[in-house]
C-alpha cells in the first residue's frame, strides 16, 4: 500500500508519533517525533471508531465489548422493548461464535435489518460478521476476509499461513495482473480461516473475496475451495482461479507439516 | 451481447439458416435463407461439441448421454482400470444430482485431478459441476452459475425467476455501471437454483456469479444470501452487493405469490 501510495505522489510517514499541529501562512503543519514535519491544506485524523453510547448507558443498557451497547443476535438490548443495531453496538462474529467490536457499513445494514423485522414482531437473527473488508488505494485494491494470522492465533487455533503471488487471469492472454494473496487455515482439521489479497482494480480482488466470504459463511475446508465451480475465460481468470491455486499451495505446505512458509511477520 | 457486437462494428445476422460458403475473389461468402450474404477472410465454424469417444467404444466402455463416456465420480468408466476425465465424459451436475454433458475447462481440469488421484490409489470424488460460465465479448461481460429458468423447469422445478438493472457500486461515487441480472429460486424451498448475469468489464460479474456459484454448491436459499458478509467500499460496491438486492427484490416477489415478473421469455 505504502509503495502505491509513493507512486501516486503521496509522501508517506509511518512511525512517528504526532506531538502538535501548528497553523502557519495559511497551512497546517503536523510536527512529530525525529522531526517529522508536514504540512498541508488539510488534516485529517483518522484515531479508530469509539461507540456513542453515552444515551443508552444514561437508560441503563448494558454496554460489552470496547463499551458498545450489547446485544443478543435479535438485537434486543438489556432493556425491554430496546432495540439498537450499528456502530454502536456489539456484533456477531460468524466464525468466533462470539461478541466483537467490528463497525462497518455492511454490518450496520444488515443489522438495522434484523432490528426492523424484530420492532415489526418478526422473529430475524443476526448471521455474524466475517470481518470482510475492502480498500482501494489509488489503483491498489486490498481486500480481507476472516481471520488473520495474529487473530487466528489470538482466538487459540493453530493457524498455517501460506502467502503467494499469483496471475489474475491465464497470462497467454495479454493484460495479465500479478496479485498477492495470503490464506489462512487450521492444519489439525484442515479449515478455512481466513484470506487476505491486494491487488490492481482490474484483478477483481475485491469480489473475489467474497468468494472466500461465502466458503467462510459454510465453515469450507481449504482443500474444498478446489471442489468450487468458478467462472473461467481467459481474459478474466484461470481454470483454477488463484484462490483455488494459493489453496492447492496450503494444502502441500499443510501435507508436508510446515508451519509457516511466507517467513514474513503478520503486519499487527 | 448484440448490441455491443453491433457498437463494436460487428455486422450480426441471427435466425439464418447456412446454405453454402463459397470462395469470391480470394474471399469467402456465406450466403444463406433470406438472401442473407455476409464475404470474410475467415469464416469460423461452431456448431457445438461432441464427445470423441471412438477408442473407447472400440474398447467396449459404455457411454452415456450424448454418447459421452460413462463415469462415475471418481471417473471410473465401465471397464476396470480405465479411468476417463475431460471433454469425452459425461459429468456429474452438483445440483441436479445427475450425470449431464457439459464440457468445460474448469470440469476437465478438475476430473483430469480427481482421476490422477484415483490412479495413484488415493479416494477422490468429483463433486460436480454447477454449469458457471462465463464470456468477455468486447467490453461486455455474460456469466452464468446454476440452472435458467427453462433448465429448472425441464428438471421438474416449479421456478421464480426475477430479473432487473442494479448499479456495480454505490452512485454516488463516480463510474458507476449498470448490471443486469437474473435470479432463478424455487418458490416451494426458498433454495437459490441460479443466476445470470452481464454488465462491462469493471463491473467483476465474473467474480460476482462465483459468490453465487459458491452459494449454490452449499444449496443456500436465496433469503439466506443476504446474510452473506461481502466486501464494500464506494467504488467496487454497495453495503448490500447488488447479487443481494437482486435476492431481495426475488423474495419479495416471492412473498406476493407472483409467478415472474420480468415479463421476458427466457431465451433458449
Amino acid at each position: 500500500m505504502q509503495t502505491e501510495l509513493e507512486r501516486q505522489g503521496v509522501v508517506v510517514h509511518t512511525g512517528v508519533e504526532v506531538q502538535r499541529i501548528e497553523t502557519e501562512q495559511d497551512r497546517l503543519c503536523v510536527r512529530g517525533s525525529g522531526g517529522a514535519e508536514a504540512c498541508a491544506d488539510i488534516v485529517l485524523v483518522a484515531v479508530g471508531v469509539e461507540p456513542r453510547t453515552a444515551l443508552a448507558r444514561a437508560a441503563g443498557a448494558e454496554l460489552g465489548i470496547q463499551g458498545a451497547i450489547r446485544v443478543n443476535r435479535m438485537m434486543e438490548t438489556s432493556l425491554p422493548d430496546i432495540l439498537a443495531a450499528g456502530d454502536c453496538v456489539e456484533t456477531w462474529h460468524h466464525l468466533l461464535k462470539q461478541p466483537t467490536y467490528l463497525p462497518l457499513d455492511t454490518t450496520a445494514h444488515k443489522q438495522g435489518r434484523i432490528a426492523g423485522e424484530r420492532a415489526i414482531g418478526r422473529s430475524a437473527r443476526f448471521a455474524g460478521t466475517l470481518g470482510t473488508q475492502v480498500v482501494k488505494v489509488f489503483d491498489l485494491v486490498v481486500a480481507r476476509t476472516g481471520l488473520r494470522e495474529n487473530e487466528a492465533n489470538a482466538a487459540g487455533f493453530a493457524p498455517l499461513s501460506v502467502e503467494g503471488t499469483y496471475w489474475d487471469h491465464t497470462v497467454h492472454y495479454p493484460g495479465a495482473q500479478r496479485v498477492q494473496m495470503h490464506l489462512v487455515g487450521d492444519p489439525a482439521t484442515g479449515r478455512l480461516l481466513g484470506a487476505q489479497m491486494e491487488g490492481p482494480v482490474q484483478a477483481a480482488v475485491a469480489k473475489r473475496v467474497d468468494i472466500l466470504a461465502t466458503a467462510l459463511y459454510h465453515e469450507m475446508t481449504v482443500e474444498a475451495l478446489s471442489d468450487l465451480d468458478l467462472s473461467y475465460t481467459p481474459p478474466l481468470g484461470s481454470p483454477w482461479d488463484f484462490a483455488q491455486l494459493c489453496a492447492q499451495d496450503w494444502s502441500t505446505v499443510a501435507r508436508k507439516g510446515q508451519a509457516h512458509i511466507s517467513g514474513k511477520e503478520d503486519a499487527p
